[in-house]
Parts: structure tokens; C-alpha cells; sequence
């Protein structure tokens, strides 16, 4: 019998399902809507239902372990959602329960960005690691943080936040009502606000001057610092300034083995991980000094939801958390 | 048989040696010089020396179960003192090795503040609590961090430095060669530095105008303020806004369940809570607004070096870290 983990990953847009072996191959996945159903109860029906289906389309020598499920404002401790400000469904989800009317089988949940810290931790970079850090790079900042081997879920569940630290005083207005966040800086979005607070700055021509707000995306300022755009060139540098100090911030928190960027700003590659492995060593306590890696995730960026989401089960099955 | 545990605390002028119920009491104790021996072996000869005569005067009924250590840079992995500034043996001191020729009994040492977290969690107010942080406000910052039941050491052991986490962009000098560190501002030499910058601020004249920077304490500034000295007060608060940013940001990475704050400034009550507390709350996301109480330590602050180093013994035994 082969052993399986599912992988879902509730998206505001899409739910993706995989099912996932030890070694981290997505043996056959699927994805359905998260928005064409207005009752709950009808969605994880339908999760339920794709389950059978990819389990059905393998064919025999293939048993569930369990379900993994990696969600906005999931919460490990009650296995509910809380208030996902871009899900359908208000209030308290409970997914857990939902979940296990369907199958008789361990179900755990947490957000997305703790998913992908536990995807690094069983499949990718982080393999025998205890002490690391994921940050992950899209429209905004998420990370998951790892100590003595356990992913940190705080007192209340909800802790890894690191996008919602500060970066700036009196900075730039985040969504979430602070000032001067992370992630206002270092995200995809970030990096197009820094591009025209720099085109504003330099009496030079940019390279993407011409091109809207809306129509610039992180590639675009990506590929112009490649050919040489000195706007582009600050922008990048100016991002890593804060990622690099922050990064230093977080060595004297947990003084981690390595930090991790995953997605797609975090294949800027060395556009990105030169200049901040610079300033997270000018801005790092001494005794940190040259000792933390930067690394770029190692787990397949076109999988790793639905990856860090079959992972909590491997992780529950192997190695539980201390009670 | 009564079981102890020793608790020892190395700091730069005396060396605190006491035996430890575990009930958190301080059955017999006694205190040496850390800076009359050359020879480090004879430091440690003449601290089992004083472990055997403790006992002794005791009298029978009582059993050792093991040695606690707290001293500055020391890592709880690797049982060594590291390149710590403040003390006469320069290097690497392997600490355990050194007491375990004396003792065949588990040695365990860490840092002062890691201590402070631990006797904390055995005997004060954080019994129970997998999730809490205490901040030692002496003349520096310490800080312990405890997640899931342990001590966070991080990969190499020196994990839980907030003391030099920035709070001012391009801030005050430190010690370790940063700027802006927290231990800068919020600490009692922090809080002299504040006081200083408030004279100069305000045009009024301040309740300690007479006296020199050398002459001040924390304690008179507290007593100042208590008085209605408007510099004074200026002062806690401005340091109050450092701490409580900080302890906002603390929360987005370990989302605790209580920050408690141990040490001379602590013991100013309200006129630093109240306005830490403020700030923290404005300060935070809001996922985590109201819930993290802000504490006095409940470890009794005279014998507290000696209690958190006797606490690594019980913690030790009772509920081990995950290997």
C-alpha cells in the first residue's frame, strides 16, 4: 500500500486538492471554485466527493492518511477558519468538523503560509532542520516560523506574522490599519510602490514610465533591473534594505539555521538574495553574524500549496507536537 | 528525602550559589567572588566547595538533584560560556565538563534572562503557560522567549536578544555596534539617556536639573515622575512607546500569552504598565488586540537569579525538550 496525504488549499478564487506521497510528488490533483457555493456544508461536500474521485482514478494500492488542509486565518489549535477577509463565508468556519463528516480520517489545518514552512520542513530545503524560517513573497508577506522543530502557532494560533511587523516608523499604510508594515515593502505590491516612490525620486528616465500602475507587475521591474533600469536597480535594493533588516530582526528573536523566500519575488533570484544577504549582515547582532543561510525555497513553487498542505499530516503522523 | 535543586548565578562581580525547593524557596544560599581566581578550575572547585557545605549545614533529609546554571552568553546546547564581555576568562568555558568533575548530577546552563523565563514558568506567574516572554529590565535588556513549553536557544543557542531589536531607525548608539537597539532606550541606562534628551527638549525646568548623569538613577527618575516632574513623566512614556512597539511586534512573531517584565524598572508599576500597555495595544494587529496580558514578574526579584537557574533543573527533569 502506498501511503497518501491529501493537500487542499482553500484560495479565495480556487480550491486545489492533490494527493501527495512521502517523498512529495503530487500524484493527481484537482481544483474546484471556493465561490459557486453558498452553503458550506455543499463545498466540503464537493471536496468530499473530488477526494473519492482522485483516490478512485489511481486505482488500487493507495491508502489516506489524512487531510492537510492550508486556508486564510487557518487555525491549528480548533481546525476552524476565523474570519477570512477574502472568503465567501463569514465568521468561524469549523473545517475540522466539516471535514470528518466526510472521513474517518486525521484532519489539520492551518494558514497557508505555515503550510508552506511545513512543506520546506518534510519535502524541501529545510529537511532536518529544527530552527527556520519561510517567508513567503506574493501580493503580500506571509511566513512561517519553525523552533525546535515545531511550527510556532502562539497562544492563540495565530502567531507568524511577520508581514504585519514594522519596517518603517510612520510608513507606508498597510491594510490592516498599521503603518509602515513589511509587507507594504516586501511583497509584489510592495516592490510596484517602491518603483514609484524611486521614479519619483531620480530626475532620470525609468524604464517603465510609460506603463501604468495597474499594468506594472513585479516581472516587468524584475526583468528592467536585469537590463540595467537604475530606477529598477534601486527598487530591488531598497526592498532587500528592509527584507535584509528584518531578517537580522528575526535572527535575534530565534536566531533560525536558515531563512527561506519562497514565491515569486523570490525568483528574482540573486536580483533579490545579493543585496539582502548584504544588509541582513550589516544590520545583524555579531554573535548572528555569517551564520544564518538565505536560501531560496526548495519545494516546487507550482505545487506548494497543495505540498505544505498534505505536509501537516506527515508532520502530525511523525513527528507530533509536544502537548 | 526533601529533593533541591542548586541554582547558580554567575555575574561579573559575585557568583550566587543557593539550594532551591521545588516550591520556588530558597532553603540555604550563599555568594562568592567571580573575580578572585586566576585559574577557572579553582572557580569552579571553590563553588562545589560551597554546594558541599550548603548541604551540610542542611543537615540530613535532602537530595541534589542537579545543578542550574545562569551566566552571561551561556548556551544551553553546548553546556559553554561564550566570549562573555563582562567576565575574567576570556574564550570558551566548558561549564559543565568543568562542575561535572565535582558532581556526578545534570548540569544545565543558559542565560540570566533565559533563567528568568524558566523561573517564571516553574515558580512564578507564567506555571502553566506554553507561551509567554519575559523582559529582564536592568541595566541592559534580557529577554527569554518560551514557545511551546521550551526555551527558544535557536539553532546555535543564542536565540532571544529583543534587547537589541532596533526601535529607532538610525537610533542611539549600542554597545554592540547597532543603532536604535531597544536595550538603548528601555532599560534604566535607557531611561537616563531619555531623561537627558527630555531636558534638553522641554523648556521648563526638570525635577533632576541639579544632579549629573553619573549621580541619576532609574529610581529617582521614577520618584521624579511620581512627584509630577513633567520630564519625568515624558520620560516613561516616551520609553513606554519603545517597549510597547516592541512588545506589538513581538506578538505578530509569538503571539504569547502574557509579556511579563522582571527588574528594577518593572518595579515602577503603573507609571511604566499603564502607558506600555496603551501602546502596545495601539500598536498591534488586530488579530491580537486584548488578548496578551501585560505582567509583573511573580518570581521574587532578591533571590530571582539564583530561582531561574535552580528552575533549569525541574524543567530539565520534568518535562524535557524534544530532541
Amino acid at each position: 500500500m502506498v501511503e497518501l496525504a491529501v493537500g487542499i488549499d482553500i484560495g479565495g478564487t480556487n480550491t486545489l486538492i492533490g494527493l501527495v506521497n512521502r517523498k512529495g510528488e503530487t500524484l493527481t490533483e484537482t481544483n474546484i471554485s471556493t465561490t459557486t457555493h453558498s452553503n458550506i456544508e455543499d463545498y466540503f461536500a464537493q471536496i468530499a466527493q473530488e477526494i473519492q474521485n482522485l483516490l478512485t482514478k489511481l486505482g488500487e494500492g493507495y491508502r489516506l492518511l489524512g487531510i492537510g488542509i492550508g486556508a486564510p486565518n487557518g487555525n491549528y489549535y480548533n481546525g476552524t477558519i476565523e474570519y477570512a477577509p477574502n472568503l465567501n463565508w463569514r465568521g468561524v468556519i469549523n473545517v475540522v468538523e466539516l471535514m470528518q463528516k466526510h472521513f474517518s480520517l486525521p484532519v489539520v489545518l492551518t494558514n497557508d503560509a505555515n503550510a508552506a514552512a511545513l512543506g520546506e520542513m518534510i519535502y524541501g530545503g529545510a529537511k532536518g532542520m529544527k530552527n527556520f524560517v519561510v517567508i513567503t513573497l506574493g501580493t503580500g508577506l506571509g511566513s512561517g516560523l519553525v523552533v525546535n522543530g515545531d511550527v510556532v502557532y502562539g497562544h492563540d494560533g495565530f502567531a507568524g506574522e511577520l508581514g504585519h511587523t514594522i519596517v518603517k516608523e510612520n510608513g507606508r499604510l498597510c491594510g490592516c490599519g498599521l503603518r509602515g508594515c513589511m509587507e507594504t515593502y516586501v511583497s509584489a505590491t510592495g516592490l510596484k510602490r517602491t518603483y514609484m516612490e524611486m521614479m519619483a525620486y531620480f530626475p532620470f528616465k525609468a524604464a517603465l514610465s510609460s506603463k501604468s500602475f495597474d499594468e506594472i507587475t513585479a516581472k516587468d521591474i524584475s526583468i528592467a533591473a536585469q537590463n540595467g533600469d537604475k530606477v529598477a536597480i534601486e527598487t530591488f535594493d531598497f526592498t532587500a534594505r528592509m527584507l535584509g533588516q528584518k531578517i537580522a530582526e528575526t535572527a535575534a528573536y530565534l536566531s533560525p539555521e536558515a531563512v527561506f523566500l519562497f514565491g515569486g519575488l523570490a525568483q528574482s533570484g540573486e536580483l533579490l538574495f545579493a543585496p539582502t544577504r548584504k544588509y541582513m549582515e550589516e544590520n545583524m547582532l555579531s554573535v548572528y553574524k555569517n551564520k544564518i543561510k538565505l536560501l531560496p525555497s526548495q519545494v516546487d513553487g507550482a505545487n506548494a500549496a497543495v505540498l505544505g498542505a498534505s505536509a501537516l499530516i506527515w508532520k502530525e503522523l511523525e513527528s507530533p507536537r509536544k502537548k
